[in-house]
């Protein structure tokens, strides 16, 4: 390594050539910028997936921490179990009765977040150039995951009802043909990020019939399941099935993301690979936030904490409906969710997202571009709106702005044609946790 | 997948083809069922690297805690950046002035404890195949990444002064010859993890030289810095390069390691694919825990509180030598560590550490043996003694237990000939968070 490597201010990286094979498709994002520019207090974001956290009781939760210092405090600041507190492995089954998984303490994996539970499941299961199937769009979280350990993603196609089990099947007949191991099915049936979208029951047999039938291993992401906005909880796929499901859930959406707290419900054997895989990565998840969230849920109403978010995700959601149903001019259209925090829109022929979000955020709002939800370049057409964390009143003004730019974007595009807009860059599936 | 495969109670994986390669080696050790049993209160563990986070100030802490909920809740619960909070990363630049270390807030990378930051180095680093040099004995927590990681772990020789230099080129030169491609040295410079060793400044050079020699990475592993009982914190390797050194620090053994509050400081271009595969990994650390690091160093007297933690470490480290020196039978050595957690014992000739591991537990005292810290099957005849937990008499009470062991096995074996002893099973690296 020669001297003028290593000089402040290069931008050379004398290491480059040392770099796994996994790490050199690693690349930040380009829109990453201006996601630093959208933070700004001015700018509307309807871009990010943070839940409003600022509803929690902070009283309540600083007594609840507090005791648990004062009572338990050797044992919460102390390495725990890999696999998580046995308490809180319990108390999570009582969470998931809501959904209707049944398992044992055994069966949970307690991670750094869900996130961390998807890490490292594709960890244990893909090798470079395993196929993993995943909607259309799917999270860019997990597209990220799964690029980093170099599978192939394969897009299947959505409908209103969700995943459609023919593409699905289609999908899986050609791969095989064609030589390809595909490892696993990767869906959130549950108001799905980003398109908002929910599985009925009917689909969610389907789509676990064609798992059984082709032996394929589903990944199921369901971190929004209890936000629903009519009062019912999807029954989980987990729930009839499980064997062929890995159950993914996260405390991230229904108390506090900051603490990172996610799980995984496994099979018997995969489980034990999960926990000897987590224990590598971070030897054990922090006892301390695990203590927060089982100490509050031993003492604090949470279900009512869960009904208080799920009351100002749905006046949020409905302040973004009513205000797209009033301002998005013709040939626009969008989801509509029945909980979670994501509508998916389409924007009118013409028209690119990603091109378009340096002009919104300019215009004070900012959005999540589509194809930062898939991995092979659709999504230009469409993007992310997140009703989660700015009130109604900001949701309708934000709306009010994105309809102003893109009547403008209209109005260049129907004067000098279709394309006139700017040539959209790459974006790359590096997720950022504002993205989440 | 059939029916009979998935019968309650079967331990049958259906899966078990369909796991990557990196998860085939995943296997529990044989040794962990052993330290279970070793939890009992009645054993006296001289296994586990437990800082005893008992000593904190609950009070002082919770009164802490809950104020950072109550004035910054609602950053503190949320999610955060993946490069972890700006505020911590200038705090951990005051932590690291002591050992040297100048760097700028952009330069430092949080994690989810040290552990998560190896594994994002190796993950961002290392290949199927590629070599990691380590120590000989080395950090268990570490050789597992390794291998879960498929990289090829070779053992370089130590002496009292830590890591040989001329090892190191010679071992570098004949993998080299080899056509191998050699990745990084992994070292634990400050009172090491089994070995209770400390490199002298001049051994630091040394290994430096040959790092800059042989454009190679090394990966300094630091945990246990401000722990040296007689004042003085050895200057690290990353205080003179900048570039060729990735430093790994952490909170586990100065605050508590229940929080799982690490970080690496790395070269420009490392850096970034570091933050780029931690937000795939956990999209963020949690930022509560962050807060509750950052609020403790903000306004408690932190440098006292490692100050009481040296005061605890050295009193324990006095109780074990002094009854090593009292009991052990002669044949018997062991390291006299200047800081740290660890002392590193060699039994009399005949005597396996790993077969007489049951009979220890059977008198109530436990260890780590040696084997866990090799990848080829050395350490038989060494383990590793933790004084960081127990209070000093029953230090003593543990090491009288040991003596006791060992006296009766070196009588078998005086009998009947060395061999008498059962074969020890295979060790494997698997770390588990007990033996950290």
């Amino acid at each position: 390594m020669s001297a003028e490597h290593s000089r402040p201010g290069s931008r050379l990286d004398p290491w480059i050539d040392a770099y796994a094979d996994r790490a050199v498709g690693m690349r930040a994002s380009e829109i990453r910028a201006l996601f630093a520019v959208a933070s700004r207090p001015e700018v509307v974001s309807l871009a990010g997936g943070m839940p409003y956290v600022d509803a929690l009781p902070l009283d309540t939760l600083a007594d609840t921490v507090a005791r648990l210092i004062r009572d338990r405090g050797p044992a919460a600041l102390q390495y725990g179990s890999g696999q998580g507190d046995v308490i809180l492995r319990e108390q999570i089954l009582d969470v998931m009765g809501d959904v209707g998984v049944v398992a044992h303490p055994d069966d949970v994996v307690v991670t750094t977040g869900s996130q961390m539970a998807l890490d490292l499941v594709v960890r244990v299961f893909c090798n470079p150039g395993d196929v993993v199937l995943v909607e259309s769009p799917s999270y860019v979280g997990a597209l990220g995951i799964f690029q980093a350990y170099e599978c192939d993603v394969v897009h299947v196609p959505m409908d209103e009802q969700g995943l459609v089990p023919e593409a699905l099947s289609e999908t899986i007949e050609r791969l095989r043909r064609d030589g390809r191991t595909i490892k696993m099915i990767y869906t959130i049936p549950s108001f799905h990020n980003p398109a908002g979208i929910t599985q009925s029951a009917q689909r969610r047999k389907e789509v676990l019939d064609v798992a059984l039938r082709e032996n394929l291993l589903i990944l199921e992401d369901d971190p929004y399941a209890l936000l629903g906005f009519d009062g019912v909880v999807p029954r989980a796929i987990r729930a009839d099935d499980a064997d062929q499901v890995v159950y993914l859930g996260s405390f991230s959406k229904t108390l506090a993301s900051g603490l990172r707290v996610g799980w995984a419900v496994a099979p018997h054997g995969v489980r034990e690979k999960l926990v000897l895989a987590a224990e590598a990565a971070v030897l054990c998840p922090s006892n301390f936030t695990q203590g927060v969230v089982s100490e509050f849920l031993a003492t604090q109403p949470w279900r009512e904490q869960v009904d208080s978010f799920r009351d100002i995700y749905r006046d949020r959601r409905d302040a973004l409906l009513g205000s797209l149903d009033t301002h998005m001019p013709p040939g626009t259209s969008w989801t509509r969710p029945a909980g979670g925090f994501y509508s998916w829109l389409t924007l009118p022929e013409g028209l690119d997202a990603t091109a378009m979000l340096p002009r919104a955020v300019s215009a004070l709002v900012a959005y999540v571009p589509g194809t930062g939800f898939y991995v092979d370049g659709q999504g230009r057409q469409n993007l992310r709106l997140s009703y989660c964390f700015p009130d109604p009143d900001r949701i309708r003004e934000g709306v009010r702005r994105l309809a102003g730019v893109m009547e403008a974007e209209l109005e260049i595009s129907s004067t000098f044609g279709t394309g006139a807009a700017l040539h959209s860059p790459e974006g790359s599936a590096t997720p950022g946790p504002d993205l989440a």
